[in-house]
Formats: structure tokens, sequence, C-alpha cells
């Protein structure tokens, strides 16, 4: 038995909690019971208050965030983490310390996101009350070699879900 | 099977760290694996760079680490913080915010800590090298009621840690 980090990476919209909640709710289902999920809303309340989107804050979220998965993992705790992760250095600096770091590139174009835009967050770059968003006013690196790919506006959520949970089984990460 | 946060406390040079390492190696031997030291060195390195000894600093400080214990000890893990924690409001917002929160009040008086100066701390304080150091030109709030007071200067090594076992024993906390 292993514990693993699973990181969804992508654009605000892109589908990120969403697959996170239905992979939680999978494992749990699965007898993994100790799982943490960690999401920007979780980290900003408690960890990451001075933080804003500059390119230095952005690397120090990702450092404390990445120092909490580290310690969950140790401690047997599988992590599900949702986080934009725009830049791919940053996505190595995770991955290199990290234990069992998977990265779960959930694809969907940017219009695709825009339009569903779940906390109205585009509207507001696009006025630039936000400064620095990802895919508006801020570059997003898209991932190179991810372990997982999901296309979240070409099939439905269980099939995004199935995806996972295949290439976990796969790996014999859990049983089949 | 519960897990705890044992917080150890008082000023620097008080046995906190020796203390922590000792009843780390004691629980580890009682068959209990899954525990988490927490110090300054640790946590500074990780999550607290940008904060020194103000007291808005130090108030942060104690949020950010109170979280991440929070976090373990939801996952099973038992945790050993080792922090200097000199305001009481910042101590009681631990045990708030925390589970199975007890306090360890690792004393021995000033005199004393300042003749060990382990870290050479005290020197530099004098020197007025460090700003806001407690106490030295920091207040530190006396433990009012904490769960274990061990006196370092009155007895050995063995004698402290057997006096939070004895304590953890008692409560059931661990086997006897």
């Amino acid at each position: 038995m292993k514990w693993y980090v699973l990181r969804f990476t992508w654009l605000s919209g892109a589908g990120k909690t969403t697959l996170s909640d239905a992979v939680f709710d999978h494992l749990q289902k699965s007898w993994i019971q100790n799982i943490q999920q960690l999401d920007w809303d979780l980290v900003r309340e408690h960890l990451t208050k001075d933080l804003w989107f500059s390119k230095q804050d952005r690397e120090e979220n990702i450092k404390r965030i990445t120092f909490v998965a580290w310690l969950l993992t140790k401690h047997w705790v599988w992590v599900l983490a949702t986080f934009i992760s725009p830049y791919v250095n940053l996505r190595k600096y995770v991955r290199d310390n990290t234990t069992n770091f998977i990265e779960v590139f959930v694809n969907a174009p940017l219009n695709i996101c825009e339009d569903r835009d779940v906390k109205g967050l585009y509207a507001k770059a696009r006025k630039w009350e936000i400064e620095n968003f990802t895919g508006i006013s801020d570059p997003y690196e898209t991932p190179e070699n991810p372990e997982i790919e999901v296309r979240t506006d070409l099939c439905s959520i269980q099939e995004w879900v199935n995806q996972v949970i295949a290439y976990l089984q796969e790996h014999n990460y859990i049983a089949k």
C-alpha cells in the first residue's frame, strides 16, 4: 500500500474540484479512508492569506502547499490537490518534493472554462478587477507529460472519474 | 485509540526539544508509529519564512502551525510541537483549534535557560541583535492551567519523560 499526491491542474472552471470530489468519493468507497483534499479556499484561510497572484507569491504559495502535502503522504494520507499551478517549473518543484506525485491535466479549452465561469472570476478578470488572472492576463504553461489527461468538455463526469481510477488500477495504486 | 497534540511551551533553552525528542522515542517504542514533530526550524523553512517576532507575526505563525497540527491529528497522527508560544490568547487559540490538545509547560527559571543558551540566542538578545526576544525584550505569559508541568532544572531528562508518559497513561491516552 502506498500513498499518493493527485494534483489536478489547469484553468479556473476546467472541472478540477468536481473531479477531485468525485475521485474522493470513489476512493472512499474503495476502502481508502485516509484522504485529504487541499484547495485554494482551505489553504488561503489558514496558510496563505498574505499571498496573491504575482509570480513570487504563486511560488511561495506552491511551496507551502507542497510541504503540507509531503507531510500528509509521509503519514499515509492520500492528497487530492486542486490548484491552477500555471508554471512548469513550479509543477516540477511539487513533483520533486512530494512522494508519488500524479499530475492530472484537467483539460478544457479556455472559452469553455470562461463560459462556465463558476465563481464569476473571468468576468472580473475581463474588467481588470483581478490582476494576473491565469488564462486572461497571466500565462498558463500547458503540462507536457501529465500522468493523466482528462478532457472535461468532451465527456461526462463519470467518464472523467473512470479515467483517473483506471490509471490508478492499471498501476496497482488501488485494487481492481 | 485517539491522536493528540502535545505542545511543549516555555522559553528558549528550557528543554522543549530535548523533551519532545525523548517523548517521541518513548511513543515509538510503545508502538505508536505515526508521530510528527513540528519545530521552529522545520516550519520556518517551509511555511513561515516571511514571519518574525512582532505580535502580529507570532499570531500568524501560530495560526499556520495550528492548521497543520489539526490536519495531522485529523489523519491519526500524534503531533509533538515545540514552540515558545508566549501569549496566553494564542495558546488558547491552539487549544480551541486542534483536537485533544495537551499543554506541556517545560519550566525552568529564566537565568537557567539563559545560562544554557544552547543556540547563543540570549547573548544576541542581550546585545540587541535580536528584537522582541521572549524573556529578555518580549514578555512570556506563564501558563495557568497546563495539563503537565515539568521542572527541567530540578530533575533528570528521564524523569521529565516519565512525568509526561505517566500523564498519558493515567488518562488512558496510551497503554500502560
